[in-house]
């Protein structure tokens, strides 16, 4: 016959799956010799049974039960339904912690004759009736299903009656009054008696604690936290010890160390003269834990003893509860403690030091979204805010500021250190400058790869992309949520890692990188495979990042550079240019830039790799909207038209402009005229931009910084077009480094960012010296997904229906995009064995992804300069888990 | 010593790359016997080393060649620059036929010595002169590359000064007289005198010859052909022999069958009296071979003889050149003749019917290029053509009609019989009456796969898209290329072909599906083993499929069916709906309509597999342009500002749908809300769709039809998609079926377009009986190419460049896309073994990318109808190819 029930004794905490993480934790306890009152466990097994079988106990069930009951009578020296009395508690604990999701019944086992005992043994009238009203109220509620306010209005009317404030200062005649009504009520709601026979009561309370697993907040706990829903309870009956005693009795709840610091001190809290749902209830306010060693002094020093006995055991910070009988001691459960993300940090590196775990342990202890918490601006977890909108999460971290609509006032506010975020409907180049300035942004429109999302990531500046319900009138510079309105220089706090908008100025924690991280982290570089560079493409992100551990930069993107407000004429002046030596010329003011840009990168990265990818976008991205044109040729001929003033020149200006907007544009962009196909039909353009970079490597190496440079082809899915563009970038250097007299090593590679180079990637080996994973761009070729259009249309509904586990723009594809990176290094390598290989989509910050990119033996991941820490962290983390 | 000479004799038509075609095809008459003149040929070898080396003969050529001519000398019983006189010809062969593009000289070996020699033997002064001046003339062009209008200007001038009309008329003096001119021009421009010396003759000759690989019409024609620069061509030096001898010589050209027709007779033309080169220069008119049946009746019996032999031999129909010397005949050359697609089908068909090659063969013998021309209308190759313009060649075969710039016009116009081309700058849905009208489409933009491209290839009606030169004025009811002036009713032809635009009524030869093609398309479904199915919706087109030999259809798209001019209102209603119901409303109008799109062509295809897909495009697509809108819009503003009259109604009409029309908007509509993904979200749609399907079913049925139906879902690239779209369509289904009381038995597939489909297609095989490759998008996406964007951007210039060897959307890309193909045959068969694989897209009617089909295993292709007999046959030829 199957065994359903375990002693605590016959149990370990291993059995969490079969006995819950209470019953685990309680039977290890046990073992251990600490003090915990007898009981047992029914197994979840027997829940599940009791579940699909209609309420049907399964074959010896009650047998098992009443069996080990009587054990605990035996161990207890007490008799359930006798003289002296046993009460047991009988409480969930499914396998996975589903925090007051489920049931808890007190006190059972009281009716008319136990009290008598109760009385008898205690001498204490009003504790037993304090115990009787107890059972009645969580009986009827957890049981039956009565309405606790019911019973709470009951108990009201009496402390206002006697004018005292709380439970404890009722007497017994009041607590016997009060019995006598929670039973009318019972029979009232029930329909019944409150059960005299304490079997029935037991048995009552055990079957409502195996249906508590299918109550609606149960299910929806689960579905929420992606738990199965096969699993089952377990349901643990424990001899009752109670902290209502008297007053050298209580109960409390207890971290071995500080959960939202880390320090090592036990960190809780207590209430004399109460039960555990006292604590919990905040009826009254518990007193910290630190007071209990002068009210208790000997109980206090048993409590630290467990506590260190405990950690030295779980090997972990550990939160217990306990109860004081009498002035004697008893732990009722204990489980691994959650803490914050700093305490988890300072626990893992202290515990580590102190050799109770080893380094890849304490490694494992911080998960990177604790790390990412802890590098951002966040904003304080306790305070109270006035959301009014969300939008997407398009750039992680907290920012406050005054309200502006416009660029240039960004700016200007900026000049005047007034701290702003810049609200539009969306961000274009014309922008960058107010985004400079800004605290951080928000957008109406766009999503996760829109101007203002990937700018803004790129700067490591928050922002909140396409809050739809915000609507903005940019005349009236004033944006509307509902009925709430937004005037300029309103105080606003945006939260990227939400995507919460919030009204006024929330409180902020600033983030650190402090001692116990930079430990943590130089121990995960020395097990880490991968390598970690990052996305930058300017100095001071650049600088930022090889702060963080940055070991190069795996994507410099130039396109960036070409969005600099006094740089946009120039990149007009060179699209609009008819013939290729107009061109040129516009080309040729572009280079010095781009040349003093490029300077400026090598010496911040001095000795580090640093890969500059070439111009990507299609030109029609730099040139202003087409309907936004039309609409201003339109209101300049209205006003001709009215005003009768001649604005043809200003009319035929913008008529060009869109004219050639036109022509350039595509139906497609995201599949259409760029990267390296720009290269191969406008050549001029990669070779201005060969040729200030290594103008610029030559003069950097001149005053002595060592130069790594590495060139890189973006959108390669032929293998003719890198041996083509390879061969114009070589002639270009070389005509340059003869020219300067000085030469210049370099690589060149490309991106693979389209399937077909996954496909044909040992033909595009032979002409490349790196691949670099453009995983973005793969996720939207390989699913057939525009990224912005998947976002704002159906993704968020993909997700919601199960189609899809995760957005894949965040968390890699591994099945489908995984599997052409797989054919791609596997292609790849066997064609060049020296190909280095990495990942510079926004995946290459993404944990789960780079635990892949781990597993398929890429070389290295290259996020943006915030993500760093969280990659060296997950990389270690990958190395760990598959190197057992 | 490597042999680089070899005798006629001792050669084959098997060393064709050794010897070129002329020598090959020499060597193997003289050993059929045939009358060849003695000679022999310098290798290709020779010539390469020659070009390699700086016009150094290798080791032993010399003595090679000089070894052979005594043996020629010996064989004709004369002596080369002695008594009788050996003149040779010395006359270039590729291993490919270059027609014209490489030099021949006869009568080497002319000088004062031999010229007397000549006189002597055949007592004729004039043909000995006759001789001379063509050596001088021919030798002068090609060896010294003099100006050969020098040389004729003297021949003018001295028919002039006799008031002749024919060289034939000029008798020895003049010829002498002539000679002597040429000898000064020759000293003139050669700087030295023409060699007396016969042997500097012929290596002056056999050099000039190898240097005429690399001239420059010979390097054009290899890179317009893809023919390699390194085969090299052999040289042929033979006996001459005299067509213009006496009146009882000639030479000539002829045919074993007509090219043009395939008619089983001599075909060719001749001239007595006179040289090779007479002929083909076109001096006098030459006479049809039969007339030779009367002037010389025993030659004419030999070259029936020969005719015969050399088909027997061959097993092809041939072409040759002849000359009769004397009344004897000389056979000078022969290879398989060319011909007309009418004469390679009847050829084929006829000479498997008399057995001389099989049926394998015959099918092997017509290129599905030929069939092609035969199945749409032509314009007549003879004639002269005004042609204005070039676009793309969006749907094969030509159009003539009167141009019309509007839709309504042209189906007015075509009610009235007229017939017309419907010429806009693009069409959209509300064109789709004028398209119907039309003869032909012509757009100023777009491309391949533009609006008016698709829908013309469906109905295959010819189309030329996209061509930029015309300029289109709608007000005024014109267009313009450059300074011609296209307007309203004036005569245009297209060739969809071809892509060009023709001023006027071009000439048309009509198509026809005769007796010879149905007998070799009967032979090809023999043996073929892929099934060819039809990409058609609507009854007309399926009915034209099926005529011509379709099993089924492929892919029936739906969003054609929502195109028709009286539904885009219901379309627009359905789009613009607010709420579900509202959309409900606007569905069940649609389907009323869908439901009798789908009975008749249930009809039609009675008994044969329907394949439908359910809608595909973005719901934008069906709303008009923005931009246009905008314009409107401020239109009206415009109007209503200046005539001061109230247009608010009209304006806040066109700004609600500019405000869903903005809504929907998307930056990549390619990669956005389409296919499976709106049915997801919009089920309603495909419930609509499903229904209508289901109730026409069993309509059709119920008047006997034998429906067999195949229900495709688009755009699937997650397994689950299919899954829930699967449960979807068959509670839908059922829930029709047990309303109607009638089963339809139905298949449930999906489109493979995405490369994410491919890597999965083993989880997407679990929920589906059948895959149709869906290349058109999955090149997109697997190239990241935005089709019209690319066309339009950037392909004709990979092309140009050879970085791509064809447009993957014409010719299947078997290294990318291919390779994925293979990815989801394997993945998926394996899943599911009773799993039906086709292709859909475009590359289905691709002879090429049929053949890879083939190759893979794909069960079926599926194509436009007009392009199903091409299927039929590259089936066929496939199967041919790779069962050897």
């Amino acid at each position: 016959m199957e065994k359903y029930v375990y002693l605590f004794e016959e149990g370990s905490k291993e059995m969490k799956e079969l006995l819950g993480g209470k019953g685990a934790n309680l039977a290890e306890m046990a073992k251990l010799g600490l003090p915990v009152p007898p009981g047992f466990t029914i197994t979840t097994k027997a829940c599940i049974h009791f579940l699909k079988n209609n309420g049907k106990y399964p074959e010896g069930l009650k047998e098992q039960i009443l069996d080990a009951l009587k054990r605990v009578e035996a161990k207890a020296k007490r008799k359930f339904g006798g003289k002296p009395a046993l009460l047991v508690s009988v409480r969930s604990g499914a396998p996975v912690s589903m925090p007051g999701m489920m049931d808890t019944i007190l006190n059972l086992g009281l009716n008319e004759e136990t009290m008598k005992a109760i009385i008898e043994e205690t001498n204490n009238e009003r504790f037993a009736y304090d115990l009787y009203r107890r059972l009645i109220q969580m009986f009827g509620e957890i049981v039956k299903g009565i309405d606790q306010r019911k019973f709470d209005s009951v108990l009201e009317k009496k402390k206002e009656e006697k004018g005292v404030k709380f439970d404890s200062e009722l007497d017994a005649s009041d607590m016997k009054a009060i019995v006598e009504e929670f039973k009318k009520i019972y029979k009232k709601e029930a329909g019944e008696e409150f059960p005299e026979d304490v079997f029935e009561q037991l048995f009552q309370a055990i079957d409502a604690v195996f249906n508590s697993w299918n109550n609606k907040r149960a299910i929806t706990y689960r579905k929420l936290h992606g738990l199965p829903d096969d699993m089952g309870t377990a349901v643990n009956i424990q001899m009752m010890v109670y902290g209502n005693k008297n007053e050298k009795s209580g109960t409390g709840v207890a971290f071995t160390r500080n959960p939202s610091t880390g320090e090592k001190e036990l960190y809780g809290e207590y209430l004399l003269s109460a039960q555990g749902e006292d604590v919990v209830a905040g009826i009254r306010t518990p007193k910290p834990i630190k007071e209990l060693a002068k009210e208790m002094p000997k109980a206090y020093e048993e409590l630290e003893k467990i506590a260190k006995k405990l950690e030295e055991h779980y090997k972990d910070m550990q939160d217990f509860e306990f109860t004081i009988e009498d002035s004697k001691l008893y732990m009722l459960q204990t489980r691994t403690g959650k803490r914050t993300a700093m305490a988890a940090v300072r626990i893992a590196v202290e515990m580590a030091n102190e050799g109770l775990i080893d380094k890849n342990e304490a490694i494992m202890r911080v998960t990177p979204g604790q790390l990412n918490q802890l590098l951002h601006k966040q904003i304080d977890p306790n305070a109270k805010l006035d959301v009014i909108a969300k939008g997407l999460p398009a750039s992680p971290g907290a920012a406050c500021g005054k309200v502006v609509f416009d660029a240039d006032v960004a700016e200007a506010m900026a000049n005047e250190k007034e701290k702003v975020i810049l609200v539009r409907p969306e961000t274009t180049p014309e922008d960058i400058h107010g985004v400079i300035a800004a605290q951080g942004v928000l957008t109406s429109r766009g999503g996760m790869t829109s101007h203002a999302a990937v700018v803004a990531r790129g700067m490591g500046k928050p922002c909140v992309a396409g809050c739809e319900a915000l609507q903005i009138d940019l005349e009236k510079k004033q944006a509307k949520v509902g009925d709430i309105v937004i005037k300029e220089f309103d105080w606003l706090t945006i939260d990227g890692t939400s995507g919460n908008v919030i009204l006024g100025q929330a409180p902020m924690i600033e983030p650190k990188m402090g001692k116990d991280i930079k430990t943590l982290l130089g121990w995960a570089d020395s097990i880490r495979k991968l390598g970690v560079k990052t996305n930058a493409d300017n100095p001071v992100d650049s600088a930022k990042a090889r702060e963080f551990g940055a070991e190069g930069i795996g994507l410099c993107r130039t396109e960036h550079m070409f969005m600099a407000k006094e740089r946009v004429p120039i990149v007009h002046e060179m699209i609009m240019a008819e013939s290729e030596e107009e061109r040129k010329k516009a080309l040729a003011k572009l280079l010095k830039m781009q040349r003093q840009d490029f300077y400026e990168i090598f010496k911040v990265m001095d000795g580090l790799p640093v890969t500059i990818r070439l111009l990507d976008p299609p030109l029609h991205e730099f040139l202003p909207n087409k309907e936004v044109l039309t609409e201003e040729i339109r209101d300049l001929e209205c006003k001709q038209c009215k005003e009768k003033i001649n604005l043809e020149k200003e009319i035929e200006e913008k008529a060009q402009i869109l004219k050639k907007a036109r022509t350039l544009a595509e139906a497609n962009p995201m599949l259409g005229h760029r990267g390296v196909r720009l290269g191969l039909t406008f050549p001029e353009i990669y070779e201005m931009q060969v040729q200030a970079i290594i103008e610029a490597a030559i003069k950097a190496m001149n005053e002595g910084v060592d130069v790594k440079l590495q060139i890189m082809i973006p959108l390669v899915g032929i293998a003719k077009e890198l041996e083509k563009m390879r061969a114009i970038v070589e002639k270009k250097a070389s005509e340059i480094m003869e020219k300067e007299g000085k030469k210049v090593e370099y690589k060149i590679g490309t991106m693979i960012e389209l399937p077909r180079a996954c496909v044909v990637a040992d033909e595009i080996a032979k002409h490349a010296e790196f691949f670099s994973f453009g995983t973005n761009d793969l996720t939207q070729t390989t699913f057939g997904f525009s990224r912005d259009d998947a976002e704002a249309k159906f993704l968020p509904q993909y997700i919601e229906q199960g189609i899809l586990e995760a957005n894949p723009f965040a968390q890699l594809d591994t099945a489908g995009v995984g599997e052409l990176m797989k054919i791609a290094i596997q292609k790849g390598r066997a064609a060049n064995k020296s190909l280095e290989l990495g990942i510079c989509g926004e995946h290459g910050g993404n944990p789960a992804s780079i635990e892949f990119c781990h597993k398929v033996g890429l070389d290295y991941v290259s996020c943006s300069p915030y993500r760093v820490p969280i990659a060296r962290l997950a990389a270690a983390q990958a190395a760990i888990k598959h190197s057992k």
